[in-house]
């Protein structure tokens, strides 16, 4: 036959509602045709010593070879001797980018509207270090790191990012006036970027004006970009801006041209298995992940689709205020497209 | 005569427009007949060096010495060799704790209604220490700095503000899942205070969710404890909910019972001078000195002066959509005295 061999994507269908949504996209995907075969990977019951996590060595490998891959939430297993799910595929992944676009979905009502932005977060240094310890009794300390790597690194990404979707500007998020040295090397290199850059305009913000002027008005910004913990709080924010974690996708970037695109909201254990869940955000996670392979196509065709069922209002799930099942909601997307 | 001998307040009129906002609160204080006597300072025009910064060491004195001030916005000179004026003032001062009551302002639209929440800031460690160095080229750190004495202090403040002021519930702001050591001391010494106030409620809540809850619905929370720049930022969104930094008042509170209040917005160089400057964030922290210092009449008397002529809507200043000048604006507020 003609049709071209299926793309093999990882699937970490992950913990509580994580089955259930991930189930939608595969749906989801089928009947928009998408020529992704799926590689399922669950966590693992014990803790694999060559990830000193519950991921398994084979589900890595798994993203490894294939460059492309999807997760639903993953629910860290409570104890000591071993890392959080999160962390470990960042750090075994290298996955320095953690792009969030963040937009207002028509139909569905917040306080704001015309929201459109995009939060590039670097994914694996900074405050994140993992580096602690105590000084005297009493007395404790992290270590900050921020390196010109890293930094350069995922400045390059967020321009590159903002000129092939044709976005104006990039603001860089710092408290460089009071951590010069390391917020001062994370502007540096987002201005040595910016300099390649002519076309894009480039402006710096700090981080308590930038939260400030993101509730007063969101349309003032277009893509952020900026280290870790202020990507973490930033991104929540933003998405807090258009309904939350169960709306807004979520895609991370590693180096070699991975992609793993995921929901970053909770497991929700207390409705899992209750056919409830919202898949919204899982599904427009996998659509980054097919922009991301450069299927173009299939991702605006399933956004559209997606879009056009929340905006229509007849099948929402609960937390949308509706009284839709998953695949009820699902079956809607399908017909949709 | 049987007149109290008036009370002795450190006043820093500031730089800008400060000057300009600084009289209207002289003279609302005139008209309500407030006993202080203000010992005004301004910012010297050379480093003193026992400040190391622009700041004299006799304006230290003096709120030393009156244990109550009052500050307008201060723009720290431009050039190397000296300190920011508002870090010189937090050190100098041990101005352990800054508190932000936020509450919307009846007849101010913003996207928001009836926020009312505290946020209370660690305000002389965390990320604010000052250490970092080069590691190696390209391989910066900084270090943040939690110790017992300074948590369990603000924690105090917290709980103790909370029981005073009649609010149900404090909640601490971390990220301890990440930060294990520095933000796990700080939540353990809250834990430790909240025991002993077994009638307010206490809870922990990561301080990305905060910021998306804060977003989505601010009446989930009441007083906010947190360490240093969780609070520079969560203080600012708050701000950003009920209209900027312009409406907000803030205090903060030192060692040995000092109070230093003041207006957090910029000193406006654009349009000093010029009549225009809205008072408001100035006269809502001279309102949080008064409390301080126990005149809860005259304090109540001057907020809702205040609040009744914003809300009245006849006379506002540019930034909340009016053509009033600071003159006249503050000769309203005298009016509705
Ligand atoms: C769960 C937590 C470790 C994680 C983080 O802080 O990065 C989460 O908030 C996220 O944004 O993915
Ligand atoms: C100007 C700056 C150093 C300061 C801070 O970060 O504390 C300001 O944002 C504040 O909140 O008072």
């Amino acid at each position: 036959s003609s049709a071209p061999a299926p793309i093999p994507a990882t699937l970490f269908p992950g913990d509580g509602i994580g089955p259930e949504i991930a189930e939608a996209v595969k749906q989801v995907f089928q009947a928009a045709e998408v020529p992704i075969e799926w590689e399922e990977h669950y966590v693992g019951d014990q803790i694999d010593p060559r990830t000193q996590s519950f991921l398994t060595w084979e589900s890595l490998e798994s993203v490894r070879r294939n460059k492309v891959g999807l997760k639903g939430p993953m629910a860290t297993p409570i104890g000591k001797g071993h890392r959080s799910l999160n962390l470990t595929l960042r750090k075994e992944l290298n996955l320095y980018a953690n792009v969030r676009p963040c937009y207002s979905l028509p139909g569905y009502k917040t306080r704001y509207d015309n929201v459109n932005l995009i939060t590039i977060r670097e994914n694996t240094e900074g405050e994140y270090s993992g580096l602690e310890h105590q000084v005297v009794r009493g007395v404790v300390e992290s270590l900050k790191i921020i390196t010109r790597q890293a930094s350069l690194r995922v400045a390059e990404y967020a321009f590159h990012y903002a000129k092939i979707h044709g976005r104006e500007r990039v603001s860089a998020i710092h408290k460089a006036n009071i951590m010069q040295k390391t917020d001062g090397l994370f502007l540096k290199c987002c201005r040595e970027v910016a300099e390649k850059y002519p076309e894009i305009t480039y402006e710096e913000v700090v981080i308590d004006n930038c939260c400030m002027m993101l509730v007063k008005n969101p349309a003032l910004f277009d893509v952020l970009v900026m280290p870790n913990l202020y990507g973490d709080i930033i991104s929540d924010l933003c998405a807090g801006l258009v309904g939350g974690l169960g709306l807004t996708p979520s895609c991370n970037i590693g180096e070699g041209g991975i992609a793993l695109a995921e929901a970053v909201h909770g497991s929700a254990p207390d409705i899992a298995g209750k056919n409830l869940a919202n898949p919204t955000a899982l599904l427009l996670s996998a659509v980054t992940m097919l922009r991301h392979l450069e299927l173009y196509d299939k991702a605006e065709r399933i956004q559209n689709a997606i879009l056009n069922t929340i905006a229509e209002g007849k099948y929402r799930t609960a937390d949308l205020g509706g009284s839709s099942s998953t695949t009820d909601f699902t079956k809607a997307i399908c017909g949709h497209l």
